[in-house]
């Protein structure tokens, strides 16, 4: 939750001047995201989010995550849609940051989702694979392979439980020496947990927060989903979950025999890597910040239930599938 | 900023079958409100806003919190109004907490007052004092006189600069032997903070935030007020703003001529029990907790401003006025 930055009514209508969405008649701080400020806003056209973009962003990357959305729109991928200003732009300034208006989404995320609900994200994230195919801008993805390692060694100077310090240690090693290069790449969301998807009854309404998308192995982003939808709380896994997700991606963008016989290295990559900024935030967040700290230790859970999978069938990929 | 309890789509859904709002659209927590948690809800109706009221808030006091609402908006006062469930009670409960889905109200909360919203803010006030004159339910404040000395007791455990805690004995002291008990009294708001006040453009557009609500002197409501609309962030008394305040509740509700001899008194007391709770908070808000301290100095700086004054009229009471 987070609202980093406060803006007066002043500096907010100065700023929305900018802007053809009639005229301000609220804002509220909303408690979403954890790495930029959000408000709802109304006018007396809709409803509209503004978000404010706090240090944690690189403002370089603002055309790409903004240009992605609007691309992503008009291929029919639901998600919000960067409002542009009266001067053509999608980024502006308040609060002495960069700042956007986006359209406001209808739908809630799942805080317990279930197989039906991980079948429509499958979904949804192969068609925002395939319609991302011809999206111009690139972006190199800052929290790959080889930004473990120093991850690694930034988070891990403060006390690290023996067993998870050498479990990590041996997984960088096989990750950095295995990992695939030359599977299908293209533009991914990165981080399509829970929170990023909202549901409308039954049916997935869209998708949000695209500020970790960058371009990487497409099936990576299917493990990322894999770890954040397919476990329970009590870290075992929902095999019947990840069916639902695999075969509604695969419903769509049917994987490569080399994807699928690569994806418990994906998988374990996915795990480590949210081990990895967890235990950076765990050990770096000052007390008393208004950021709330997710333990790394349910990542390393998922890492040692990726070690011991012995096939991509325990992942629950269907024989047909892996047979093609 | 608050959001403590976070609800899943069953239980909401769950609980919303016992209102005719409609089919739910969204629920956003918004950082709004330090006592409860608070969602933005939108259904194919309205929008809404839910709040699940935590520990701080005493069950047996919602009635009327929730009544005075419903009491004020009938009469014309805006401020949001509990919807009823369809068994007709206000009160329902979801994530094993207390619960109101309210309207939500129009409006944005002012950063930086100028005078004129002051003048909005006496006369809303006012207006709310006669409204209220003839709401049944009563309720103790529980941060009145008598509850200073023991909140004192509690908050200074911890280090208190020692030029502080002799001007709160001092305070305490005098206070205590000379509150006065015969002004005239009803229900107060007690919090009218500017986040407790929405404006639309120039306009006031409703009141928020009854959870203080007590029955207490009407004059020390304004006091209130006075200290929270009056002082510039570096700590100067704002005159013009004052008299704005003032005037503004004088225009609806002439003050007696003893609640003005009497303000420098209730003004101190507002300040110190201001105060007094940023203090006990600052000692005993966990590190690490999701609630921004508020700093008590703030307050002690208002003490001595008060203290200070030597006539009521330089809070700005008008010479007129001050004749009746």
């Amino acid at each position: 939750m987070a609202v980093y930055t406060d803006i007066t009514e002043t500096e907010l209508t100065e700023f929305l001047a900018g802007y053809d969405i009639g005229a301000l008649h609220s804002y509220r701080g909303i408690a979403e995201g954890v790495e930029n400020s959000n408000f709802m806003l109304t006018t007396d056209k809709a409803p509209y989010i503004l978000t404010l973009y706090e240090k944690r962003v690189d403002e370089a990357d603002l055309p790409f995550f903004l240009g992605l959305m609007e691309h992503l729109s008009k291929k029919g991928v639901s998600c919000p849609l960067p409002v542009k200003r009266n001067d053509g732009s999608m980024i502006g300034r308040v609060a002495d940051r960069p700042a956007a208006v986006i359209t406001f989404l209808d739908g809630m995320w799942m805080r317990r989702p279930t197989p039906s609900h991980c079948l429509e994200v499958g979904i949804a994230l192969a068609r925002m694979h395939l319609a991302a195919g011809d999206f111009q801008l690139t972006r190199r993805n800052a929290l790959s392979v080889d930004d473990w390692r120093p991850l690694w060694n930034a988070a891990s100077s403060g006390e690290v439980d023996d067993d998870i310090a050498a479990l990590t240690r041996s997984a960088l090693d096989r990750l950095e020496a295995e990992w695939p290069r030359d599977l299908p790449s293209g533009v991914v969301h990165a981080d399509l947990f829970p929170d990023n998807v909202f549901f409308l009854g039954a049916e997935l309404s869209g998708l949000i927060d695209f500020y970790f998308a960058c371009n990487d192995l497409l099936a990576y982003d299917l493990a990322v989903c894999l770890n954040a939808w397919c476990f329970e709380k009590d870290f075992s896994f929902n095999l019947t979950k990840a069916r639902a997700l695999l075969s509604g991606y695969e419903s769509i963008r049917p994987l490569l025999p080399e994807e699928r016989s690569q994806f418990q290295l994906l998988a374990l990559g996915a795990a480590l890597r949210f081990m990895l900024t967890r235990l950076y935030d765990w050990v770096n967040t000052p007390d008393g910040s208004l950021v709330v700290k997710k333990d790394p230790v349910e990542y390393v859970r998922r890492m040692r239930f990726h070690l011991a999978v012995k096939s991509p069938s325990e992942y629950g990929f269907d024989r047909v599938g892996a047979a093609r």
